[in-house]
């Protein structure tokens, strides 16, 4: 495929807040984007068009196909079947290869130690023995997750205690696990890279994140990282984004140690810990996997500004009134109603520089 | 009308690209638009809902005033009926008062004269013997316009020599017209102004303007101006926008002369003039149009970068690959089809500071 032309239609799967954003960024390029998404999509109140339809529909998945001319998503976790199904009619950015180890903590972890990369030291778990067993062999405190669908905090649980062990592996139902020994990290950083069709990259400044609950509460740019951190950082992000001929942003997450970076995860799509590039870049995270998932040039990743991104979760969102009379601040929205907890309800970028 | 809740629906008059980026801006604030056009609409693209239909269509008029909470326009010349009908279901912001000057340049002179404040010398012209009259009064050079719906160039003509004068009202077809004299101004700027429900007044830096063939080509940020220049043109806009109980932007476009800022035009909407606002300021003219006419505080229009706007006019766009790779440089394309001469196909913000 070369360059998708102006009007061309990109279909995203996911009508989360990410789709919203990466639909505004399209529009920026001449570009409509249709999304699908089985549930409620607040991305459809700036699409061009909205299938609401569960990935199990194979006639919605074959009509949303043939109407779009590549398809994206903005959420991993899409079932093999549907993007079996879609592969088969349209190019899919960035590629399966990506999606399937992304889906997968132990084939995610495998893979960047073949690269030779760092991570938490790991074992799998499939039963209480598996989970005493590797608490043997990596210490406590240590993270039990498991190896699908867990994201923000969920499908996991800290084992501070040998006793705990019956109790953390009774709240994982059967499913397959990894434990995850403690990394004693200075900081954590993402790296948002962005990789395009002519095999280029272009990596945005890292971001320093602080989360709470399980949850990203802010990302600040610049992170502190030495010199040598941070190209090291953009060098660690680019193999990965290499290794899998990948096309489009990929958010990259680092535990900085002093024994050197450690990747905590990768996420194949546009990321959280990117939403401070809407301030203080001329091209955001957004409109970057618009360009490569549209074989377009990749854009200037640099920053003119420093900025802090706070995430509005849940009850954080009663704050906007005053958010919106704050200086230097930019307020984003996503439309979704009632705040519950947890929930992302928003962000706000605030331009700390100048 | 106090605030607009999340999720509410802002109806916009005119689906060209400034209700495009208005719709997109609004749903950075958790809003859905609902464009009302006539003709194709590239707002539509990214907007919640279209109605495609003439402004003479009655049922349709209120079918959209019946879906919307607010209505508002990025086109200045609806038709009276039509606004006298959605006036009477719905809120529009900003007022009629605004739009009716703004709608015939006499009344629209006359109001600023009023004010106090200097327009170009000008004379009402409803004949060629009117022409003559005018002619001798203002010298020339000097410009006729039609009174109405004039914009980009269009509608008017300029008379260098009285042996012209004959065929200048004759391409005028008996239109109302108004003769403008010769200013010798040393720059134009624009001055994009927000006022908010609560009366109160942000403006953005005074941009500098370079036009092409009638139709603006740039503006640059900062303008060239003295510190007292500079905040003359500001209270000035304050003054139109506060007289007209004003609620929204609007862009102010004046001559900046020896004796003084003359005003030029006003136009009761976000204007290209404001776009370099995407970039440079965490709070844009569409988003502070957005903000007063949902009846959010205004945001902070403080600009933290230099930048340059040019517009993409007809063939210009075929620039884009070349744009696309430009460091610092923010490409927005319109999703307009085929370039025509004259149209505006999308613009370009670069960053030129930091």
């Amino acid at each position: 495929m070369t360059e998708l032309p102006q009007g061309a239609v990109i279909g995203i799967l996911g009508g989360g807040q990410l789709g919203r954003m990466l639909s505004v960024a399209a529009s920026r390029l001449g570009y409509r984007c249709h999304i699908y998404e089985p549930g409620a999509a607040p991305a459809g109140d700036v699409a061009y068009q909205v299938t609401t339809a569960p990935y199990e529909d194979e006639a919605a998945l074959r009509a949303f196909a043939g109407s779009v001319d590549v398809i994206t998503y903005e959420f991993e976790n899409v079932p093999t079947s549907a993007l079996d199904l879609l592969e088969s009619l349209k190019p899919i950015r960035p590629n399966r290869k990506a999606l399937a180890i992304s889906q997968d903590r132990i084939t995610e972890k495998s893979f960047l130690n073949t690269l030779g990369l760092q991570t938490a030291p790991w074992a799998e778990v499939n039963s209480e023995t598996d989970l005493r067993a590797a608490v043997e062999k990596l210490g406590l405190p240590a993270i039990l997750k498991t190896i699908r669908l867990g994201y923000d905090g969920k499908g996991q649980v800290k084992l501070e205690a040998v006793a705990e062990i019956p109790a953390a592996w009774a709240s994982m139902s059967n499913a397959a696990c990894v434990l995850e020994g403690f990394v004693a990290f200075d900081r954590e950083v993402s790296v948002i890279a962005g990789r395009g069709v002519d095999g280029s990259v272009a990596c945005f400044d890292p971001g320093e994140n602080v989360h709470r609950e399980g949850i990203l509460l802010t990302t600040t740019v610049p992170a502190r990282l030495t010199a040598n951190q941070h190209s090291d950082a953009i060098l660690l992000a680019a193999r990965i984004l290499n290794a899998l001929d990948y096309v489009g942003v990929m958010g990259v997450e680092l535990f900085i140690t002093p024994k050197g970076h450690l990747v905590n995860e990768i996420a194949p799509r546009v990321h959280n810990s990117g939403h401070w590039t809407q301030a203080g870049c001329t091209v955001d995270q957004f409109e970057q996997h618009i360009r490569a998932v549209a074989g377009l040039p990749l854009g200037d990743g640099h920053r003119y500004a420093d900025v802090v991104m706070e995430n509005l979760i849940g009850d954080d969102v009663l704050r906007v009134p005053e958010l919106l009379k704050a200086r230097n601040t930019a307020v984003h929205l996503y439309g979704k109603g009632a705040p519950r907890p947890g929930r992302k309800m928003g962000h706000v970028n605030r331009v700390v520089s100048k």
